[in-house]
């Protein structure tokens, strides 16, 4: 029986999410089948059953998983026999600072340069929650967060540092070949990628050749073709 | 033979290095002898043999090995049924990224607080280079970087905090055991000590543990008893 993976969507069945994105790709590295199902914010009911409201939820047979990193880990030990997502204790204990690197320094940056764009990806149902939740947090309106966005650019620049020198000397964050550590960092990069049309990266960066290898990666799973679609603000209000 | 480690010391002989630690670190934990010899900034002659001039530089008989972290690969890979620094290629991968990030993200901050401290520690002859080649780097002189330091403590909170979550959830960055990924964070850590009186972890926080824990190792190596004698800043000029 196929897993089933909930997952956030916005208007167009866009799939964003940097933590839904992490376990997708966890998901194509263990070669397991998956119905992917989509879900809006505001459509929380359909995981109450998971006994928390945020997604990636994982069903698998009776298994109810959420969590990305939980998933990963799930999906390790219930298919120890499939390619695996971590060589041993070590490599995972690694890759959790790289978890909590991404999460605590890297997102909430990006969070600032993306919000208006994720927001103009959002079903409209969807819209009024996001304003309202992500707002306050910004400490300033979407618009004003979007106007504001390029000066974020520099301190981006200076964040990626250690990634754009590790991966200037390697081919994946994991070595030679990609395993967990390398999905943590390309759900949150996917995540950008799939609701804004800002380049965060040049061309000659490495991380950037580094998320085109990604792209490569299960018949181009993650690759994403064309820039994504946006609606007008004017559209929105 | 004994190896022979030559590293950074200051004015009372005081070894302060967070790349020598590292190496020293990486030598006790693979159980082997060395010689630690002291070498002053202004005393780079010695170390001419190694064709460059920065510290540490490892010998072991005929082989001349620079860097720290080449120094890691080469204890690893010259004494494998020592101890393991690396688990495997994965695990060495990962910890190439948080190397990075203590180098770049850690450090410089660090740098900002500690300046004057180590100028404060250094021998006489040292004096003058440190300040000659730090002043620019930082913007200003050593003192009013002094005046200034606490200004920067919030922004050292929030950029450990990657690694106080990880320490909150386990043992040692490389998991139940320390390795390599450890010895990178801990000299760092340890040059701040080494040098400076200045609190930058209070007792709470699972980093000054997880340093506690990193004391205990190998019958003590890096614990370091009582503060640092300082020298006032009017015998300085």
């Amino acid at each position: 029986m196929a897993l089933k993976l909930y997952e956030l969507c916005g208007a167009d069945d866009r799939r964003f999410s940097p933590y839904c994105w992490r376990s997708r790709l966890a998901i194509a590295h263990k070669r397991l089948d998956a119905d992917f199902i989509p879900l809006r914010y505001t459509d929380k009911e359909e995981i109450e059953f998971s006994g928390q409201d945020k997604v990636p939820v994982l069903v698998d047979g009776s298994a109810i998983v959420y969590d990305s990193w939980t998933i990963a880990n799930y999906l390790e030990e219930r298919y120890p026999y499939r390619p695996p997502l971590f060589e041993d204790d070590s490599d995972r204990a690694l890759a959790r600072f790289l978890n909590h690197w991404t999460d605590n320094q890297l997102h909430p940056l990006l969070m600032k340069l993306l919000a208006y764009d994720i927001y103009r990806c959002l079903d409209s149902a969807d819209r009024a929650y996001f304003r309202k939740t992500r707002e306050p947090r910004l400490g300033m309106s979407l618009e004003d967060a979007h106007a504001m966005r390029e000066q974020h650019l520099p301190a981006l620049t200076a964040l990626l540092a250690p990634l754009r020198l590790t991966l200037s000397e390697q081919t994946f964050l994991c070595g030679d070949e990609p395993a967990y550590g390398d999905y943590i960092v390309m759900g949150t990069l996917q995540w950008a990628r799939r609701v804004s049309e800002l380049s965060l990266l040049a061309e000659d960066d490495p991380i950037y050749a580094w998320r085109e290898r990604m792209f490569d990666l299960f018949e181009g799973f993650a690759r994403y073709e064309g820039a994504p679609r946006l609606v007008d603000a004017d559209d929105l209000r």
